[in-house]
Parts: structure tokens; C-alpha cells; sequence
């Protein structure tokens, strides 16, 4: 079967090790985890995960089957484009030269990024949006020099 | 010794089971993860992760040897506030009734965040920010009923 991006959102008891439980579930099962992102909700005692995956259906089928098993996991949804809320946010260090810093500027001003910190030889920029948008933003800032760069796992809410 | 909050930043190889085994170490040495945010960087073989965690000074440097003994592990930084530019983000599902309506979009509003989603129901707000801004958003969105959220783990990228 085809082997397609999923993204699945995870209620659970924020109890120490929930998350290597989970990521021991998708190890087992030879599930890769592109990204991955873990805190608290408004509750201090739950937590939401939000993981992005590849896999074929019949496979997410198990993973979603088995994540349900867990003792700390409350809720499992799987998370499609059409039922959800999708956002990434990046920070991204980037060189700060006089030749480069105006054309810089002027990525970051067409995308709405911010700019966080700045000093002589670089610039944070930071960008919040959806992965398509991130993606392109990173790809046109990579000409400038990427010194480094964070990327927040995706996060997603679905809708009602 | 005192129970601090510490941030790490890790570079590693995007191996699968990476995750699995850096969640491992903490597990193991009762260091507990509270946000974990991984993905990849503009280089897809190589992933950074955020994780924040409490503990005390003798038990983080501890960590941070032993994960730095990884195979896959290229780099870890502790981050502190002076060094480091820390953000986060947040989507928050609350409540759409007539009543609450203009006092939600006006605490939405003082915050400059954004208003994602809509129906006659609910309402999805977005916010990029440092922990402390976030922490008090969500505060402030409490009364008016959080009908789910969505935190990122914290992100953090080291000043030069």
C-alpha cells in the first residue's frame, strides 16, 4: 500500500515517559517520526502531542489501534488537511552583511516574518504559518546563508 | 540541590528511533521531558531538538554527557535566557457565543494574535510569542471557556 504523510494528534496523562511510550510505539512498528511536538495543555496534567508520520493506511490503522491501548493515552485523532488547523513555526539565523541585509529585510517583510534579534553578523527571523508557507520561506532564505534553524514540530487543532 | 528549569538544544542525525533514544536517557535518569518539539532543520538528514526539563546543575551536566556519547548526537547546547531567543506558539479553540464574542476578539486583539478559524461556535486563536506572553494569553482565554489547545513545545535558537 502507499505510503503516505499522516499526522496524528494525541491527548494523554502528562505522567514522566508518555512520551517514550509513544515513541517506542511507532519505533516498534518501524513507524518513522518526522516530527514531533509534546507540552501541556491548559490542564497541567494532560499533554498534547502532535506527530507527523509516514506510513501506509493499513499501518496507521495499528499505530492508531495500539496508541489508543496506552494507559496515559486519553484521545487519538488522525489529523487531515480538510478537518484541521495545521501550523509550524520556524526561527531561522541567517548572515546579516551590508550587501545582503536589505534583500533580507525585504523576504521577511513579503512574508510577515519578525525579526527577533539582530546584531552585526546575523538575524533571527521568525515565521509562523502553514508547513507550505514555512517551507517556501526557508527555501528563499537559503540563498542568504543559514546559519541555523529551528523548526517547531507541526501543531493542529481540528476543527468542530 | 535545587530543581531548575533547563532548555536543551540538540542537533542530531535523522535517524529513526532518534527521538526514542534521547527520551530514553531522560527516562532513565527520572529527568523529566516537559515540552519536546523535534523536526528537521533546512538540512532534512539532520533534525534539532527542544526539550525542556527539570532538575538539578550535577544531574543536567549529566545529561548533557551522555547525550553528547549519542551516535547520532552531533551537538548539545543548554540555553539560558540570555543567551538564547525562546518562543513558542499556541492554537486555542475557545468558545463563539454572541455574548463573549467582542471581549474574545479584543483580548485577541491586545495580544495581536490571530483568529485562524471561525464558526458559529468557536473560535480558533493563534500566537507566536516568548513562554511568559503565551502563558498569560492562555490565562486571559481561560474565562471564556478553552474548548482545546495545542502548545508547541518551546523552540530555541542560541544568540551569536
Amino acid at each position: 500500500m502507499e505510503a503516505k504523510q499522516h499526522v496524528l494528534s494525541i491527548l494523554a496523562d502528562n505522567n514522566p515517559g508518555v512520551i517514550l511510550r509513544v515513541a517506542g510505539l511507532f519505533s516498534r512498528r518501524g513507524y518513522s517520526i518526522e516530527s514531533l511536538s509534546a507540552a501541556q495543555t491548559e490542564n497541567p496534567k494532560i499533554s498534547r502531542m502532535t506527530i507527523v508520520t509516514t506510513g501506509d493506511q493499513a499501518t496507521l490503522e495499528q499505530i492508531d489501534k495500539q496508541l489508543s491501548k496506552l494507559v496515559d493515552v486519553k484521545e487519538v485523532k488522525v489529523l487531515t488537511t480538510d478537518n484541521s488547523v495545521k501550523r509550524e513555526h520556524v526561527l531561522i539565523m541567517a548572515g546579516n552583511s551590508e550587501t545582503n541585509r536589505t534583500a533580507l529585510i525585504q523576504v521577511a517583510n513579503l512574508f510577515h516574518a519578525n525579526i527577533v534579534n539582530v546584531n552585526d553578523n546575523s538575524l533571527i527571523l521568525e515565521l509562523t504559518g502553514k508547513p507550505r508557507k514555512i517551507n517556501a520561506f526557508i527555501q528563499l532564505i537559503e540563498p542568504f546563508g543559514i546559519i541555523k534553524m529551528v523548526k517547531s514540530g507541526l501543531t493542529a487543532l481540528e476543527r468542530e
